[in-house]
């Protein structure tokens, strides 16, 4: 297996860019990625992400993709795993690498929904869960993870106001990420106070909706020292899924996905989880959070709550967890997270991260996962 | 780079479908899969899907595909390019497998269509042009490729009749395909005399809407005899693009992006066009067929037309040319149809296509193309 490397990074912060479409977006990360290698010369691009064809009427995007970035003639392709798109086009990207086909692969993650009201962008998130069993019922995204929450608190006794720490925290971060959509700091009342959007489910426990791109330019390893000086490894990658509808699944508090994309990624790694010094995990809602630290094997199932009251997890510990504000604060643009997140921890085995920071970490983790935790993608890079 | 193989292939006949949703497709196609299979486990699933955003709301269509087959914790991911979806996710697969990631992959094509009017399929498919400059305007796809199939005949003096050829022959070939969906003969009064759909396109130009899927097992090379006793090799693959938008272009009707795609494959698998013995190529409409025979060169450009005048690319001819019956008429459920051409042309080689084959064929070649020729994909398959 030739090893790939992360040789540059770019991304624009996650905002409501009114006055910008998907072009702009990509050019102006694929520019700051462009700045961040000695040279390029990508032969094949990746697209990650989920809304362009509902809420833009726009296929192809690979196409607009390498239009915006004066490109011609390159291999481009879309992938599309709901709001994992992101992590799921940088494990293809990885592949395009490692088989041998390309030399230089650049991805992409970009998605766009503040044009729409908030009814528009619910209605088309919906589509992360089953169109015939669930989404024409009307039940929306956040409806099916207020009930996953109601059954944690329940099942594991943690109470609102535990529940409240993550988001708290998260946009402590965010307030010191330059690329953070949300960069006000809020208090535990702030949260309990919060509108509710779906019981137990309220505002300030809910990934803001935001425009962005991210670019990640990998290489393979013959070249990466001609392209940067910092290259970053790709040491594992995996990929996960549980059934697609909730009335489907076994055990609604055990995240097989992400198990599975973490044992697969840990395997090929060779390393473990207490290996891990940074992480970026998704937490589109404060529950997320928590079953994806426990899928990942940070804490024993129904144990996450717990830990981070403890205050684990926060900058210092090891693993330091999504030291961006995660996907509450930086903001989730859905098909673009997962390409943010591996971004994020590139530059934090660098040092370069413009936020909240560590002082030295060799290893991290990056884990974005799709729908309900149904189909999950976790990338381990290592200096 | 490790070699990857396609042990087992299995489709379900173009048909419309009323009473069938994608499950069911899948499922039909997958169970046929794994009968041409000694045994199977794949560890991970690549849908080749354009339109299930669009027309039915659904994402995540990967993990509808394992719930359809009963596959918990699989790897899956969707890939879109337009028309082209379907040959992008037999390469994204490959790569799962070549890089060593995977030792079974899945792929599925799947496309349903017929349950919309003809104006929200042709509204859908226009989302394989430029949403900003071209889709919003009201041109539509048929269109687009109109003003190619004018300029072909000015150029290069083509009359109508020399352009009706290829449907007919299309038809005599779908009439044998027992999974064709157009099964009916025509002829050259019937193609000339047919509506317009969009002049100088008619009727029996195009390809016609329908529902279909299609399954591909690959593995690698080392566990491939044990699940086939007849593995075909894939020896070459590429990608290429050209400007999203028509205005954009540099050449209308030079086909870069197949000619891109075509010489990575080639060189990829140290073949030349004349090494070809059967291919599958891009006849969305007959002007497609005619520049897809040319980028792959297999004919220099404007010659094409004269080549299929001379009887050329016929049954027993180097290349034979779709004899599946192509888009025209095995038809051409778009992001599903990349993977059927691989499978037939894995079926030629390995001597059981059920309809119009040759003796021995040894080196084969599906090439299959999103967009007007935007995203073009080509794999080159032998024993």
């Amino acid at each position: 297996m030739r090893k790939v490397h992360i040789v540059g990074v770019g991304m624009v912060r996650i905002d409501r860019y009114y006055d910008k479409g998907y072009m702009q977006l990509i050019r102006d990360a694929a520019v700051s990625a462009f700045n961040d290698v000695k040279s390029y010369e990508p032969e094949a691009i990746v697209v990650g992400n989920m809304l362009s064809s509902t809420l833009y009427n726009q296929d192809s995007l690979a196409a607009l993709a390498l239009d915006a970035i004066g490109f011609r003639g390159l291999g481009g392709l879309k992938v599309e795993a709901a709001c994992g798109s992101g992590g799921h086009a940088v494990i293809v990207g990885y592949s395009l690498v490692a088989s041998g086909l390309y030399d230089q692969v650049m991805v992409v993650g970009v998605e766009k929904m503040s044009d729409y009201p908030t009814s528009t962008i619910t209605s088309a998130l919906a589509q992360a869960a089953n169109a015939e069993y669930e989404y024409i019922y009307g039940v929306s995204f956040p409806a099916l993870n207020a009930l996953i929450m109601r059954l944690y608190m329940l099942k594991y006794e943690a109470r609102r106001e535990d529940m409240a720490l993550w988001p708290v925290r998260m946009h402590e971060y965010g307030s010191r990420n330059p690329y953070a959509q949300l960069r006000n700091r809020i208090t535990i009342e702030d949260v309990i106070n919060s509108p509710i959007v779906s019981d137990p489910i309220r505002l300030m426990d809910s990934a803001p909706i935001g425009d962005g791109a991210a670019v990640i330019i990998l290489s393979s390893e013959d070249v990466a020292r001609k392209l940067s000086d910092t290259p970053v490894e790709i040491a594992g990658v995996g990929l996960g899924s549980d059934g697609l509808d909730l009335s489907s699944r076994e055990e609604l508090l055990n995240p097989i996905s992400i198990k599975r994309a973490a044992e697969k990624a840990f395997r090929m790694s060779k390393l473990t989880p207490s290996d891990i010094d940074v992480a970026e995990i998704h937490d589109a809602f404060t529950i997320t959070a928590l079953l994806s630290i426990e899928g990942l094997g940070f804490a024993d199932l129904g144990e996450s709550w717990k830990l981070v009251k403890d205050g684990r997890f926060a900058v210092g510990d090891k693993p330091s967890v999504n030291l961006s504000g995660g996907l509450k604060a930086r903001g989730h643009p859905v098909g673009a997270t997962g390409v943010y997140q591996i971004a994020e921890i590139a530059m934090q085995l660098r040092g370069d991260f413009p936020g909240v920071k560590l002082d030295k970490a060799e290893k991290g983790l990056a884990m974005n996962t799709g729908g309900v935790g149904t189909l999950t993608s976790v990338v381990i890079l290592k200096r």
